[in-house]
């Protein structure tokens, strides 16, 4: 059996942590296209194939098993490379968020990418840790030990400390409130990406109807001085976001699915301990924690290159993780 | 779209259970093998097919997509139950432990199931909350946010209060330590069943070749009195055991996986607390925890009732949780 091979689309921090993952578990790398202009992949990559430089541009010659990309976070922006990815034979395996779940948020593309793939025969995956994880596959893997599932609710409260300034700038970290709210309505800080994405895979798998959701996002004002790396944010400036949103369904008041994200840099030093909750209402009920939360980056890391060799074998198409997981919902089945 | 029909084999608290819940999903009970023998299976299963009785032998013209054997916990004791289901062309969905992981305890029954599964074109799936759940699957599942997974320790603490008479006595509640080792030696207390298929089906998803087991069963003795339905016990008395699995690879000392399972009645009396508690040491470390427990009667009836349909739409042959979930391994592989 010869090795399997992966192209890489986008070497930053998640890009470079799941080529170094899958070359660890005996894909090799045989190219990538990246800000690494010229540069050998084996540099970056211990294990790739000699003389398997890092190109500017997608390489039309490229042959492979799997593409790995992890460049942007909406379907639009990865849609162009998952489809060059398709029309070269490759599987994809992707860390954009609403690719985790994007047949009802972006339906037009999630259907030209499904046909394109079936096509071609290949399968198309996006999964990280959240989405693809920790508040939607989680909760439905929970709920395989209950019956009438009424209601899922998920906190993750996390550390962004791990994360690099473009991660950071993208929660308006050390902005004041008011440019926090500036920023916000400029689309320069969107903070967590997928929570719609999570909410319609949870509903899709446990047959809801959602109807109507309701998304929040507040900044985190320090009160104490808080430390991320060399950054260094003073009391009164923001320090994370705190993003919610709730999930409904026709007629009802309570929300079916509530999630709570609040995110922040340093959250020791306020004395807020991180951690997973989860409260499936169900019988019996399910109240599950991960205390500390299943850190990000890691994380994400972890769950893509852990779906490599299960994507690799799975039917062709625009795949979602509750294609891996028994799913108790006959709605989820009017998907392709 | 006619409702899919299933035959019954065993209608105890459990065996009933989950008949009602395939019932109130839209599966038709169309007959049932149990001790009721000459009842309307509809009195016991609301919505069974009208004139089905339950008969005291198994029905040689039984037709019927599924059939759900909740009468044994060893392969042995199931295999000509499962078998005759397999012969008349039905799907198989039992509640015994062993079933759950046959492959590495019981090869050859195994092999045989397989084989005669895979000619009929159906399958069959043991599954239950413990094992098919709590210490194993979970693990499995949680395992896929996580690299480089080094070992595993999973911890249920329940009760056994709802349970009837004779779940209890195979706990040797209400004995004295000594009429407890008494009965454990003569076969009269077999406590957990299912701990070493739990070890295997977690070795084999995480590609560890276990060499060695080693299991404990103790009393746990009142210091006060307990209570479950009408029994009473009194300080000094058995109210439960306390059972403990080490599973080894060759030449390390320290165990890769521990699972523990103290098992008593009314645990509140004595303030212990129920939960299921996991640890797995891998990148990251992940702890997690499921507080109070997830109740084994309804859990178990819960998990087989949400097996059913994808049990159904499988690959022929004798199938474990494992075919349902990502699997990293590819030791897994070796197996059929």
């Amino acid at each position: 059996m010869t090795e399997p091979t992966f192209y890489a689309v986008g070497l930053g921090a998640m890009g470079i942590g799941v080529a170094r993952l899958l070359s660890d578990r005996g894909w090799c790398g045989i190219g990538a296209t990246s800000h690494q202009v010229g540069q050998a992949l084996a540099e970056i990559v211990p294990g790739s194939a000699p003389g398997a430089r890092i190109r500017a541009d997608l390489d039309d010659g490229a042959v492979a098993d799997l593409c790995v990309i992890a460049t942007a976070s909406t379907v639009e922006q990865v849609h162009d490379q998952v489809l060059w990815a398709i029309g070269r034979g490759m599987n994809v395996l992707s860390s954009a968020e609403q690719l985790v779940y994007p047949w009802r948020t972006a339906a037009d593309r999630a259907e030209e990418i499904h046909r394109a793939a079936v096509d071609a025969g290949v399968s198309v995956l996006g999964t990280g840790i959240n989405p693809g994880f920790v508040m939607d596959v989680l909760p439905v893997m929970a709920g395989l030990a209950a019956v009438d599932v009424r209601r899922v609710h998920a906190r993750r409260v996390n550390d962004l400390s791990e994360f690099g300034p473009t991660v950071l700038a993208s929660f308006g970290i050390g902005l004041s409130e008011h440019e926090f709210h500036q920023a916000v309505a400029a689309g320069n800080v969107s903070g967590h990406v997928g929570f719609v994405e999570s909410v319609h895979l949870l509903a899709d798998a446990f047959g809801w109807v959602v109807d109507r959701v309701q998304e929040q996002m507040t900044p985190i004002i320090a009160t104490e001085q808080r430390r991320a790396g060399t950054q260094v944010v003073t009391p009164g400036m923001v320090v994370g976001a705190n993003q919610s949103i709730a999930a409904y369904t026709a007629g009802v008041c309570e929300p079916v699915i509530t999630l709570e994200h609040p995110q922040q840099i340093d959250p020791g030093a306020a004395g807020i301990a991180t951690g997973d909750f989860l409260e499936i209402e169900a019988d019996p009920r399910i109240s599950l924690q991960i205390v500390p939360e299943i850190t990000g980056g890691i994380g994400t890391m972890a769950v893509m290159t852990n779906m490599a060799d299960a994507l690799v074998r799975s039917s062709p198409g625009l795949v979602t993780m509750l294609d891996f997981v028994p799913v108790l919902s006959r709605r989820r089945n009017a998907l392709p």
